[in-house]
């Protein structure tokens, strides 16, 4: 290893990139045409030849004397280049922010003892039809497939794992604790820049009927969000239960399959006016007295005030109870809030019920879950006792934002290996791959231009692309080095030089 | 720390599973039920309310007073347990392989410097719509949707990789080199066990000209093969050029636009019979002549032949030749070989193409890939050189079941916590939190039964799921040690077990 003292070949990276990206621009335009480019504009009245056609063709030479209309490989069309609509490209910078984000919910989940499992994200519509007047019923992205089956791009995932567990039945060992990162589907009207696609973070467990399983998942969301930087003071949880409601249902004799559409109407409460949620709530048959106590104990917001109502004795109050003494053990109590009034979406919980919310009150609920212990029946299955949560990838990233919390996610590699002459591209590969096979990552340049070029274009370009990739170092085969086995070394930190044999590359 | 001499409560994880297990089986069918069976049971008639109804109800008490039909919140329906025909369920043990093949995917593309990206799995029907034959176009998953634009389930990653190139046209500096894991569906007849969807593994070199391009890509799949245990004997690549086809043509006579259409008939050659391929291409206007010199040179197994029949002044054998003098530097040579009539089934290749395949010759092609410099333009972009490949997640996994490389996976986690006493649970929470923020995994035990059932039930389900989830430890928390703050620890692996203060716990 010896030290380049001056080295006039090499040119600092923060300079000239003006000029190396223009001449980078105008060399994108004398590149080989495979067809000159009328051949390609072809109308729109060309056809097309289906294989079935093609299998039909008659067998005899006469086929090539026939006269069929001219065939087309390329239909030019100016397509709309952005993705359809709701939907989202994830070019690097994004992508990055996802697998930021997915590989906090994934080591979180591990954490917590949960195996991973995922579905398809096409599912027979049936799975998601319930009937209950939820949202999400309406919003089903459903369409019919080639077969004629209504199919469905799934709006959640927990019908799905619901399928899987019947179809396992007893050759899986409880509790399951299972978690999946899904894309989830809702064909929603465009407002206020909801889109129609979001990923989703589930935790499940199943075969589990102690609140203790309440308690875990609240903390594995606890758990994540202190691994992000959000604090007790950014969001909080509100809990419920759902017997509450049920308490209140059975006192005024209230049949228990009235219990989903209430919950439902009850949900929507602080999404639109109190007089319609009451005129709802009368629309399905509860009385003018029923409606008043209801609302008035979705009101409350404290254990003691909810027990002065509905008596000490009701189950509701114990599982409440219970998680709030477990979230103590925890250490995450002043996470936590009971708030009568959460009651959640959708049709199947029927215990505990819990909401993450930014304590500014300016987004939509960041999370949401609960227990479901009749859910498996609703599918033809033997019920299992069950809870889980679903996280969505938008709030949260919403949040973040709001609270100047978004890593910086850069893009990186080890080495960027380049040639220093057109002939010597060969010699840059068998370094790249030598520095690979050690494990080392490697951008290795592609362009391969006479040397002439190189300082103003190729070497320019190189440094803005090791400034951009956070390169560690470049290395360069030149041919005066490359004789003795030799590569010339730039520490891009330190603006370090030195030649190296390229065995001892490390 | 001290080590306990004869724990008598302790039992041996190889013992006693079958009556654990059957003690399991019984408790399950003893779980509180929120509400009796016969309330869900529900008939078919039930009508459903949707929330345009709801918010048209009318304001006033009269509604209570109508008789609308019972509303009902669940339906219960005997579900198909299996995912939709083509489709797959990911449980833990096939995500854990995924998982492991995805990560490898991914580290092979992060060591060649590659950035990930995506797209959505929904895109615009127009996007994939080419009129040349494919077989892609044919198997189209496309749908209309309820605002009745026409969508498909993407059949493979590059066109909207062209669309996302175009969409940042000049804020991008080339080359890009992007790399996306994404799932791709095909609305196939289910024949020989293929299914509707798979993931593909796709790199792509946007900006570089140059057949540099497509040897780094080439390496990078050779890397991806070693490093999961597959060697030059087991898989090849048979590369080509489509410009070898394009000078056949080009002498005689044939218009250029019939390239695609030519390549994708010919594409067939090993598929259907050799006449069928003929009157195709006959019906594709070529002459006789030029469909048996066309044959011929498909026949053709090494670039010296090619060379005495094309003569050495073709494009194609220059950038033939380039490739494997590259492979030779990059140290991949015994792995690639020229046969050419491989072409690739996608119209809108132009240059090097190649194919991996298995050589025991049982298995269709392991991933397939080339330039395709002309795909921009048929968007109404402008065109950039551009090359890459797709890599499919199942014949990978066939190969590797064959040669017996399939990877053990297993769950895994640190720690399993129990508490010996049902009081005790919220210690044990508290023990589990503990070790988790050191960053210790932890599957806490959420059974809470009184201690006579221990033994039996709860200590030898726990040890059960140890071995299932090859835990390293058992953090056992009973109220004698919890008094002094300690938990009794076993070390699954020796036997090993002591007293230790949780503080302690690392």
């Amino acid at each position: 290893m010896r030290a380049i003292a001056n080295p006039s070949f090499l040119i600092h990276h923060h300079h000239q990139p003006a000029v190396a990206s223009a001449v980078f621009r105008s060399i994108r335009h004398r590149l080989p045409l495979l067809f000159p480019p009328s051949i390609i504009k072809v109308s729109a009245h060309s056809t097309s030849t289906s294989s079935a056609e093609l299998d039909n063709a008659p067998t005899g030479r006469s086929s090539s004397l026939a006269s069929p209309p001219v065939q087309l490989d390329i239909v030019q069309q100016r397509i709309d280049v952005n993705p359809p609509k709701g939907t989202r490209d994830f070019p690097p910078e994004e992508m990055r922010l996802r697998s930021w984000l997915f590989q906090n919910f994934r080591e979180v989940s591990q954490l917590f003892g949960f195996e991973e499992i995922d579905f398809p994200v096409l599912e027979s519509e049936a799975l998601f039809i319930r009937k209950a007047g939820e949202e999400i019923r309406d919003q089903l992205y459903c369409f019919e497939d080639r077969g004629n089956r209504r199919v469905a791009l799934r709006p959640e995932l927990t019908p799905s794992l619901a399928r899987l567990v019947i179809q396992k039945g007893k050759s899986v060992s409880l509790p399951l604790k299972w978690f999946a990162i899904g894309q989830c589907w809702r064909y929603e009207r465009m407002t206020r820049g909801r889109r129609r696609e979001h990923y989703q973070w589930n935790m499940d467990i199943i075969g589990a009927p102690d609140v203790t399983a309440e308690a875990e998942l609240i903390s594995s969301i606890v758990t994540f969000f202190k691994r992000i930087g959000i604090t007790a003071s950014d969001v909080g949880f509100k809990v419920s239960s759902r017997k509450v409601l049920q308490e209140v249902l059975k006192r005024y004799s209230i049949p228990e399959n009235l219990f989903g559409r209430v919950c439902i109407i009850i949900d929507k409460i602080e999404k639109i006016p109190i007089e319609d949620i009451k005129n709802e709530l009368r629309s399905a048959q509860l009385s003018e007295e029923a409606v008043e106590e209801l609302l008035q104990i979705l009101s409350v917001k404290s254990l003691a005030e909810l027990e002065e109502k509905l008596g000490s004795s009701v189950e509701a109050l114990a599982d409440l109870k219970r998680l709030f003494a477990l979230a103590e053990n925890y250490g995450y109590a002043e996470w936590i809030q009971f708030d009568a009034s959460i009651v959640r979406g959708l049709a199947y919980y029927t215990g505990i019920v819990f909401e993450g919310f930014d304590r500014e009150g300016k987004l939509r609920a960041i999370c949401g879950g609960g227990r479901y212990d009749r859910l498996l029946s609703t599918f033809g299955g033997d019920d299992l006792p069950a809870c889980g949560f679903g996280f969505g990838d938008a709030v949260i990233i919403e949040l973040l934002k709001e609270r100047g919390l978004l890593p910086q996610l850069n893009p990186n590699v080890q080495n960027i290996v380049c040639s220093l002459d057109q002939n010597l591209h060969g010699a840059a590969s068998s370094v790249a791959a030598k520095l690979r096979e050690k494990g080392q990552s490697v951008d290795l340049v592609l362009e391969n231009k006479p040397l002439k070029w190189y300082v103003m274009m190729v070497l320019g370009g190189v440094f803005r692309r090791a400034a951009r990739m956070n390169a560690e170092r470049l290395v360069l085969v030149g041919s005066a080095e490359w004789q003795n086995g030799m590569v010339r070394v730039k520490i891009l930190s330190s603006g370090e030089q030195y030649e190296i044999k390229v065995d001892q590359l490390e």
